[in-house]
This record gives C-alpha cells, sequence and structure tokens, in this order.
C-alpha cells in the first residue's frame, strides 16, 4: 500500500506534525510505500523525498526547493515543464498528520472529501466537534459522558472574580496544551487569561483536581473495534508544550496502566459512543479523567501525536487495516427535475 | 464593488442555488459588479458569464462549454493557452451562495479560509453547527435559548413504537425541507422514517405542534446590528420542497408581520446571541417559533434562499458594508523554534 503522509499545516503545532511524520517514518516505512506531502507555513502542498525527511529539511528552509503541488478534481499533481503536462501524485490513501489549525479544524477533511480523495483522519464534523472543547463537552453530555465543569469566557467579557482556585485556563480551540495554565491563586488569573486569549478570542475555565487519574485509549472501527492498550500519562502535574513536543516523537512502547477489567471496558464503551459513528475513518485517542469511579471525557485528539502508535502492538497492519474501512460521501445526482419542471409550467419547454 | 457569487455545489439543493443566484443577479446587477462562479455537479468551478445566467444554461448542459478554473493559493485562475500564463479571476469579495452540502456543511468555508479568499458566508465552525440540526439544539440551549423536544434516530435502532403523534420527521443533516414528513399516525412512521434515511443515517423526531406561530427574522453584524424585518412565514401547515422552491426565486418584498415591539426586541435578543461570534461574516436567516410567550429557535439558515433579500430595505447597500466587516484568520508565524532548540540540545546545531 502507498501512503501519502500530509504534514505541517499553519498551525501552532507545526512543527510537533514535522516531528510526528519523522516518527512515522520510522514506524510505517518499512511495511508501506510512504510518500510525504509537507503543507508549509504558506500553505503550499510540496512533496518531500523520504531521503529528507529530518527536522532540520525544514528548520533550515531547505524544503523551499521542494516541488509544489497543485490540489484539485484529480487530486495532488505535480507541476509539468513547458512541453509536458502535470503529473499526478498516486497513492492509496493520505494520512492526516497535520496537527492543530488546518488538520484538526476540519479545512483538511473538507478539502479531502471535496476532491474524493481517500483519507485516515477526522471527517469535517469530528473535526469541528473535537477542537472546540465547548463543543466536545456538550457532545459528551448529550451521549451521556461525564464532562468537568467549565465556564466560558470571552475575550471582551469582565474578568470574573468568584472563582474556586485551583483552575484551569484553556483556549477554546486548541491543541498540545498551547496556551494551557493551572491558575492556584486569584493574582495568577490574569496573567493566565492573557497567555490563553493570546491564542484564541474564546476561553474555558475548569476547576483543576488534584490527584484525578487520567487514561488514554486509542483506537478506530476496521471490521471491528480496534483498541489500543490503556495508558496512564506520567507526568509531573501537568504536562506543558515543550514536553508533549518531545513526546510527540516517541518511538517506544509504553507501559499498559494497571485497570482493572471493569474500568476498562467502561473506557471502551466511552469510547465507542464517541467514536460511531462521527469518528468514522479515524484512528483517535481519548483522554479520560477517572474520579470517585466516574468517567470523565477531558478531550478527543483525532489526531494524536505519531498517531499514538506506541499504544498499539501491530500499528502498520492496524492502518492498513483501517484504510480499507474509510467513509466516502455519498455520491448526489442531479438531474435539473425541478428548473425542467418549473420550466415546463411556465411554458418554456 | 466586484462580488463573485458562488452558487451550485454537489448538493440536494444544487438547483435551487442556481434559482438563488439568478436571483440575486436581479437585486444586484445594477449596484455590484458582479461575477459568477458554478460549482458544477462534478465540482469544478467554472466561470459563468453574466448573460447566460438563466436557469437553462444549467438545466440544458450547456454550461459545460464553460472555462473550468483552478483554486490555488493566488485564488481562482482561467487556465492559460500554450504559450501564455493562467490568470486570476479578480473580485472584492465572494458571496457563498451554495445551498446544502459543500456550502452550508463547511467545505467552501474551509477552502476560503485555506487560500484567503474574503467571503461573506458562514464560516467552518458555524456551518458545521448549523448544518447539523442536533448540535444546532445543543448550541442554541447552551446559550439559554429554547428548543423542541427531539429523539435522535440512527438507520440501525430499532423504529421506536412509544411516539405521540402527530411528529415530524427530519434527516439530521438537510436543508430546505427535504425529506422532512409531518407524521399523524403510527402507520404513516415507517415510510417518513425511510424517506428521511434516504437523505442521512441520522434522524431527528420532534413533536409537530399545531398552530405554532413561525417567524423568522435576518440579519447581520456590520458596525452596527442590522436587522430585517421579521416575517410570519405564510404557508398551509407545512412548507414543502416544491414550494420552498419557488419562494427561493422571490423577488418582490414580503409585509412585515404584526409583531409587538416587546416580542421584536427578544427575537433580536435571541438572534445576537446565536450569531455573535459564530456567525461573523455572515448574513443569516434565524426561524424561530413563539408559544405561550416563549421563543424556540428551529433552525439557523447561514446561507438564506436569495440572501433573504427580500427581508431588507436597501439589500445591495448591507452586502457592500457587511463586505468590509469580514473576519480573517489570524496568520501564525512558524519560526521553527521547537526543533532549532532541541538539535541545539542535542549538538546538532
Amino acid at each position: 500500500m502507498t501512503l501519502a503522509i500530509l504534514f505541517g499545516g499553519s498551525s501552532y503545532e507545526h512543527e510537533i506534525s514535522i516531528v510526528s511524520a519523522v516518527t512515522l517514518k520510522k514506524v510505517l516505512g518499512a511495511s508501506h510505500r510512504l510518500l510525504f506531502i509537507f503543507l508549509d507555513p504558506e500553505r503550499r502542498f510540496r512533496l518531500v523525498d523520504a531521503a529528507a525527511m529530518k527536522s532540520d529539511h525544514f528548520a533550515s528552509g531547505a524544503y523551499k526547493k521542494d516541488p509544489v503541488l497543485s490540489l484539485g478534481a484529480g487530486g495532488f499533481t505535480l507541476p509539468g515543464g513547458l512541453l509536458k503536462g502535470s503529473k499526478p501524485v498516486a497513492f492509496d490513501v493520505l494520512l492526516n498528520l497535520i496537527h492543530g489549525r488546518d488538520g484538526e479544524d476540519g479545512k483538511i477533511a473538507g478539502m479531502m472529501d471535496f476532491y474524493s480523495i481517500p483519507y485516515i483522519g477526522p471527517r469535517l464534523e469530528g473535526s469541528v466537534i473535537s477542537y472546540d472543547k465547548l463543543l466536545t463537552k456538550l457532545y459528551a453530555r448529550e451521549l451521556g459522558i461525564g464532562v468537568i465543569d467549565y465556564r466560558l469566557l470571552r475575550r471582551e467579557d469582565p474578568r470574573p472574580d468568584d472563582l474556586e482556585y485551583p483552575l484551569i485556563v484553556k483556549p477554546l480551540r486548541l491543541g498540545s496544551s498551547i496556551g494551557v495554565s493551572v491558575v492556584r491563586s486569584p493574582e495568577e488569573l490574569d496573567y493566565a487569561l492573557d497567555v490563553a486569549f493570546e491564542f484564541d478570542s474564546e476561553v474555558l475555565i475548569e476547576p483543576f483536581i488534584e490527584g484525578i487519574r487520567e487514561y488514554n485509549l486509542a483506537g478506530c472501527k476496521t471490521s471491528v473495534w480496534e483498541f489500543s492498550i490503556v495508558e496512564e500519562p506520567h507526568k509531573e502535574e501537568f504536562l506543558d508544550f515543550d514536553k508533549k513536543y518531545l513526546d510527540f516523537s516517541r518511538d517506544e512502547k509504553v507501559r499498559e496502566a494497571v485497570v482493572d477489567e471493569t474500568l476498562r471496558e467502561r473506557l471502551e464503551e466511552a469510547f465507542k459512543k464517541i467514536y460511531d459513528p462521527l469518528f468514522a475513518g479515524s484512528l483517535i485517542r481519548c483522554d479520560f479523567f477517572v474520579r470517585e469511579g466516574e468517567i470523565y471525557l477531558n478531550e478527543i485528539n483525532p489526531i494524536p501525536g505519531s498517531m499514538a502508535h506506541y499504544l498499539f502492538d501491530d500499528f502498520p497492519a492496524l492502518i492498513e487495516r483501517l484504510s480499507s474501512h474509510l467513509p466516502a460521501e455519498a455520491p448526489i445526482g442531479v438531474d435539473y427535475r425541478y428548473i425542467h419542471s418549473i420550466q415546463k409550467a411556465k411554458g418554456k419547454a
């Protein structure tokens, strides 16, 4: 199978997407033929030679010599020369590995569906729901899954003075902990809000619950449900962006969390509700909190760092199976029946 | 001002989008320079000569001779010949007039943002929320606006036998009453569900409330709030697709509904909550129900038929004002700071 890995993007997570792609080259390169399509910071698609897939190729600006692709009805094409036509970039399935804006906000999903390109990744609606932390909560609550209490604050709103501490401040729409702060006292609040409002005009405030257990579960649906091991992320209190960044380049397996069978089943049941049918075609990681026996959804990562490959036994085979279970938009036939019938009624046809 | 009207799309509402575009040519043609970009049923963008903007041009297939445009980093371009390069299609603002799939589901919004094309229309997130009737309800409820009770049914779910009649069955994600039925007795339910499931794998069931008053209010935010008159749609019980279709070609003003000042203000307050900030840049129509003094949101039309121009006093001037109040995505600078710092730590830089 030829897999095109799409990475980069006009996103605060541009660099971690590069790290994810470099990691997946190692993980998938032995079993699949890989192509690398880089969405540069100016949103030009470029075809990157597999041999050049090192982070320095991007940081040094060397990528600027890589050919720019066109995207249109036939998919991606390489430009032709003066006398020869453009050449299609052929692959079986595209893997959307753009974290954050462009990749996780629904743009890439919409464009792939628009041009009928088969892809692994969240579809448009799932993207929007997981990208916006408020929509994630509304959606989970509707499914009967617990969520942590919250308050939504807009940039123009007065700063609240009736909050309980410690709390956590999050930009509404970013991933990878960017702009997120734990706030322990009212004196720290203003600064934390200023930071979060750098990244979004809306911010969520949640209680920060000490000692809450966090469990991550990744998976997808092929002909059956396919789940990863349950991971309990190791962290000192709170994983900030620098630490998460290193996390994205992980290429070792992690140890399975010690959870009893009942909890594992309950996490899987919650995962299934969230995944089906909204996330069909994607491999997502759900991050749950567990407190006093109750499960809460913290967030949905529809494109987890390096696809959370380290949580699976045989990741290359899983990607192969998922590739043959991708939803596609239903075709809609247009027969101009209404216009014809109206013209007939008007005596024109 | 040069306005590019984008219409058509791979959508069940393809034909009414054509009717909307033909209508807007009449309404806006005297005051603005207009270009017409047709998204044909195979999702090719075509530049249509203003003189050809008649419904028969499309129904007859004559549009197939119109030039196909490319969409890329510089916007839309006309193909070049053998010896000359491609030529940009120049306009100030694009008006997204694609009803239903492609236009209202977020695809066009995502592509316009991706390629930095200024446009009137819902943004990606607003599109997804208004396109999915369940998300519309969750969102409205979160804002403190009433919604009609509902039950969500998936195609694979057992058919319910505990419903109260009359009720209304709606595909979750379509507009323009397509696939919608009023069901008066259990015997009619199966057929109505079959029809709705033709169009979506998920369906909403709501009570059908006899004699409920419906009020439509359109508007947008420029430097101030701009509201239409309140319309009480005249209908025999229920406006089906054929009647709505004719409705889209309306070019006369409608009579203002008789509503007292208090109700009007309450409708405007609900509209403002819904619109701001999610629908910035678009002109939307909110359809409300009023019953026993309570306001319920029925649906949000982020691209109403012929832009609900007939509800406004001076529609061309409104479009001009809205065109200078369009949100644009914030640029994100990528400086490869993290990769540089990690390389430094590794002793590589």
